[in-house]
């Protein structure tokens, strides 16, 4: 199978990671569009969106550069965006391309358009487009350790940082417009693409935006969960990856999947897997393992080249085998 | 005459208008090259250049705006470097060039480079080089009104506004190196334009830097002064124009001029001028009065038309007459 438009949403390295696979194979993923949270409250992207009230930029940037071109043009732009002011200083921290687009969001005033402009500035091969087009806070409903009982808690660093056990995250707003053109590109798409990523604050939120999660529900493209290599400190510590699949389900009940792919290493019990997987798979839905991770990387982290053979071998084979 | 290479060397407002009415008429001057001032301590500039100790990025942003192509691409870059962030914030009064223009200088390490790649991107009729590769500090010996004496004061915004009166100028670092295209520009030019603009931190810094200096003494190009419309409260509040034309031979005894443009309604006393002049005119130099302000500003300004058609007329006529 070959030119097939693909949505890949998510947030930070997962997505990074996703597009990175994706745009090596431009022979079958010809059309590709990132779907990217806005909910981010920490660092660069925090401090500019208390500061000016915009969308929050990181997450989007991050994308920019993942799709960029691969020649001097592309590079030299995407290693500008990616370049943070050091130092002490009122700038110290600032991605510049956070900094860019904040301010093409400020005089465009139409995050698609800045999102547009920029893109082409990178020769992006594809398209970057945010969930919502208003800034978002996650909130969640935590079990304290040592506390005990349950708690709320507010903003992407205090959920994906929390000691506690995280039950459930919502949105504020909580319905927030989603981006129109996201939900037309999920409705056209051939395949989507749900994670890796910050399971609760990068991945879930795709799925609390009621237009977003209307066009994830009724699209005829193959949805494809992509599990996270290892739980992460914080939101996820100590999450099984079948407690990753739970949880989604958890909060998008009626979301059916056509795939669930893993990585072979980090799945200690695949049956587990499998099982949680059977509620949420559709009828002619497979999990699939595959060696996919960057064994060279000291952190987990998926290996381009490898999930792009996988993803390619996934949806280019029609997706009948189970191995 | 057709085909001229110009160099435009100024800073700010001033080096604005003069590009502003060189790039009306790209069948004339067909090869623009703005030799900006690097000595700028105030705003945005000032903030960024301590903050990071990088060359001051305003007054190169400014140029680079007033280059901007007039086409879609060309207008909207362009009104995004020229954007400043409102709010109290720690962005607040940044332009965005300024931000951008900082971000390239830290990545590429090479003014000339950054310079060259905003330039494509706003699609630039023409180039964009600082005066001295290294940012540079206006000193000036001043006396003040009340307290009586000669004193020393030091940064641009110190000269510019000093209530005192300025008698004399120089750079920190006293032997600043010339940035390299800028000398050659200025070598291979046809002509050479100096002013309008702030006389001591805009205009006579270029003869201080000791490779530009001797660049404009040796260049066989035509050598055009243009006075500014009025005194600038501060630095040459109450000068006459002939006293602008005395202070800049008194700075640089050898610099002989082809022209000295005026504004008819801006000299009061023509024939003072003339005398001013004729101590620095080349032997086949003149000056010129035409009406070149804008008479719609209520702040004195340089008609972009009005001086392109004069401009024209002076350098394209061969200089012969002077009216």
């Amino acid at each position: 199978m070959t030119g097939l438009r693909v949505v890949a949403l998510g947030g930070g390295h997962g997505l990074h990671a996703t597009l990175s696979a994706l745009r090596r194979r431009p022979d079958v993923f010809s059309e590709v569009t990132a779907v990217v949270t806005v909910a981010d409250d920490g660092g660069s992207s925090g401090r500019l969106r208390r500061e000016l009230g915009l969308l929050p930029p990181g997450d989007l940037r991050m994308a920019l550069a993942a799709l960029a071109a691969d020649d001097e043009q592309g590079r030299f732009w995407a290693d500008l965006v990616q370049h943070r002011f050091g130092g002490t200083g009122a700038l110290a921290g600032h991605a510049v391309g956070n900094l860019l687009l904040a301010g093409l969001l400020e005089v465009t005033d139409d995050p698609v358009a800045t999102l547009d402009a920029l893109a082409r500035l990178l020769g992006c091969h594809g398209r970057v487009l945010p969930m919502a087009t208003v800034p978002l806070d996650i909130e969640a409903e935590v079990e304290l350790p040592d506390v005990g009982g349950t708690h709320w808690i507010r903003g992407q660093v205090a959920v994906a940082s929390t000691p506690g056990r995280v039950h459930r995250v919502w949105l504020r707003p909580d319905e927030p417009p989603a981006c129109p053109e996201a939900v037309q590109a999920v409705v056209d798409a051939d395949v989507v693409l749900l994670g890796p990523g910050s399971w609760f604050t990068s991945v879930l939120p795709h799925l609390l935006v009621p237009g977003l999660r209307d066009a994830l529900l009724k699209t005829a493209a193959r949805r494809v969960v992509l599990l996270n290599l290892a739980p992460e400190p914080g939101e996820t510590a100590g999450f099984s990856p079948e407690q990753h699949l739970d949880v989604l389900s958890g909060h998008a009940p009626s979301f059916a999947v056509h795939a669930v792919l893993a990585d072979t290493a980090s799945v200690p019990l695949p049956e587990r897997l499998r099982r949680s997987a059977a509620t949420m798979l559709a009828p002619d839905g497979q999990v699939r393992f595959a060696e996919v991770a960057d064994g060279g990387s000291s952190t987990p982290r998926h290996d381009p080249a490898a999930l792009a053979e996988c993803l390619v071998d996934l949806v280019g084979a029609g997706g009948g085998r189970d191995r």
